[in-house]
């Protein structure tokens, strides 16, 4: 997850092009390594550094190398109905199964106005807003969820049983798209981390102990496990995006999917689901974007709590790092970059090169939620 | 929402007998009066009693008797794709229009796989679960949304903007279906209101007050609104529940809801969302069901955290309470049995009558969330 201190900055050419050469040298097809790359490169990009380039491809690689995951996956359709398809990931990396399966999506619901597609045998893939931007960028609304490795418990249980599964909901808008991107858990486990390695109390709703008692203590909580969002919601929620998952792909669920970074004996087994609508099947796209647009500008403009600055709708802090990241570099660690160097010199690729200039203060890379 | 003290007990047939006689008294042809109180007595005998009989039909039949619903109502296709439709409720009671849709979708999702059905001028729906366990019972997953009045602000925000917008996701199982169903607070109104009468503080994360700021004073709660789940995760959720209610439908979104109990002016011009996913263009959906039933066992037996009794799946609890009240009637507060009468007297329609065995000590009606 990358230490702390003065960080560098890369370009994003840079980076993108790094990602590409590490990931062709291991066997993925050129097209294929640009998919896995942007994927990694839009979560350096929207701040989401939990899910960047840094952090996820030196266990990509990893896993690549290890033949853990298939380089030259081919996705392939199971079953397949006019709204509906079923798509086995071939066990090939997450975000490019997962691509595959959001662009046929996206097409069936050209045909008939919305369509969902499962999918199985496929790898972490990355950050859940990728998929649905794809959407949002031809014009529809996106949706995407994924299950993963056992790391939060059922409410009242004191067992990792799924993960803190995420979901996605994109629309589009007349200028960016509303993104929202959550975790199922009160706050990522790298907040929690963080919090440890600093010593501090955290709030309460973070974190449960080992035995499942809610606790503020960083250690206990480092010891134990995320806190589903809200108690019992974030725990049912949980639950409903694994069984959409892992059981209506027919795939893994449960404590069955593996772990990207803990478990090297065996493929991950994760599962996703992507839907897609087109929302001019119900209004004009014009009016459909005009009248988010008006939702934002109403929800930006409104009277302000006390001690807030400026009201955001989902995905616009993300949207404004991204450019100002295109601009300036995405900023890494130097635990982050020594990571970097040590997986060019094992791959024999050229190391990504730092700007040359330092343009002001360096924003920290951030936890994901 | 009712008062306090001992409570007595409906048979679950009187309370049904009573919500269609007074629904048809008002207008409602008996077909949808029925559906109407099925909605009402479902709430009621799951124990979500802020959106049982004696607390939604006395408002339910204000506004039919002020003309603000159309008792009459026939919902119509406006438009209609292979997998969407679009229906304009024609002001009915959200109930009959959402089961004319959830009915709608659920047919179509039968043809193609997956479908969904976006719901303009509508009214209050009840509980969000009737919609989904409609699906459950064909065999299918379902998933309901809808928007309401502004009473909760976005994060960051103030001003009540959307309102604390539900979702629920149901599956089929082998046995109760998993029924999520969870609006987008940390908890409802009802239990802030709670609180406040009995001037508890409340726990942080619940509430914030007027301006804005997270309090755990009851008072300060009362006077300003539930806290989105889990601060910005909530609000984003509220805000694209809305959206894919009022946008997607072309309907009424944010502040132009109209609230159901403050506001006598206009129709509350609601907007719905439902989903129907037909699991066997997945996999069979024998296997859908032995493996969200092994889920579901796996997360009950798992190991408890300290001070657990037992682990519930989403809908369990609402299952046994509601297998207990159809044996023992409905427990209903003295004030509720008051309005009840009250209700009985305006209409000239004869009142419920209360079990004459009580058996054993009554559980007392609780909040919905």
């Amino acid at each position: 997850m990358g230490g702390s201190g003065a960080a560098g900055r890369f370009p994003v050419d840079e980076l993108r092009r790094f990602a590409v050469d590490a990931l062709t040298r291991c066997g993925v097809p050129e097209p294929d390594g640009n998919t896995a790359a942007d994927n990694l490169l839009q979560a350096s990009l929207r701040g989401v550094d939990t899910h960047g380039v840094p952090s996820l491809l030196p266990v990509y690689v990893k896993r690549l190398r290890m033949g853990l995951v298939n380089p030259r996956a081919r996705p392939e359709v199971v079953r397949e109905g006019p709204s509906t398809v079923l798509i086995d990931g071939d066990n090939g990396l997450g975000a490019v199964v997962g691509r595959w399966a959001m662009e046929t999506c996206i097409r069936k619901a050209g045909e008939t106005g919305a369509a969902w597609a499962a999918v199985r045998h496929s790898n972490h893939f990355g950050i859940c807003s990728y998929f649905t931007m794809l959407a949002t960028e031809r014009g529809m609304v996106g949706l995407a969820f994924t299950n993963g490795p056992p790391n939060m418990a059922p409410w009242g249980s004191a067992t990792p049983y799924m993960s803190t599964n995420p979901l996605s909901v994109a629309l589009p808008t007349q200028d960016q798209p509303v993104v929202l991107d959550m975790a199922t858990s009160a706050v990522s486990r790298f907040a929690i981390i963080q919090a440890a390695e600093r010593d501090e109390q955290i709030p309460p709703g973070w974190a449960l102990d080992r035995r499942g008692r809610p606790t503020t203590d960083p250690q206990a909580a480092r010891e134990g496990f995320a806190m589903p969002l809200g108690g019992h919601k974030g725990s049912g929620l949980a639950m409903v995006i694994d069984a959409l998952c892992g059981i209506l792909s027919g795939g893994a669920f449960g404590p069955r999917v593996g772990s990207l970074r803990r478990s090297f004996d065996t493929p991950q087994r994760a599962s996703h689901l992507f839907g897609a609508i087109d929302m001019a099947q119900f209004v004009p796209p014009e009016e459909f974007r005009a009248r988010i647009t008006q939702m934002c500008d109403e929800i930006r403009g409104s009277e302000r709590a006390e001690g807030v600055d400026r009201i955001y709708v989902p995905g616009e802090i993300e949207a404004l790092t991204a450019a100002r990241r295109t601009r300036e570099g995405v900023p890494i660690t130097p635990s982050q970059e020594a990571a970097l160097l040590e997986l060019a010199t094992t791959l024999g690729v050229e190391p990504p090169r730092s700007t040359d200039e330092e343009t002001g203060p360096v924003d920290s890379p951030t936890g994901g939620s």
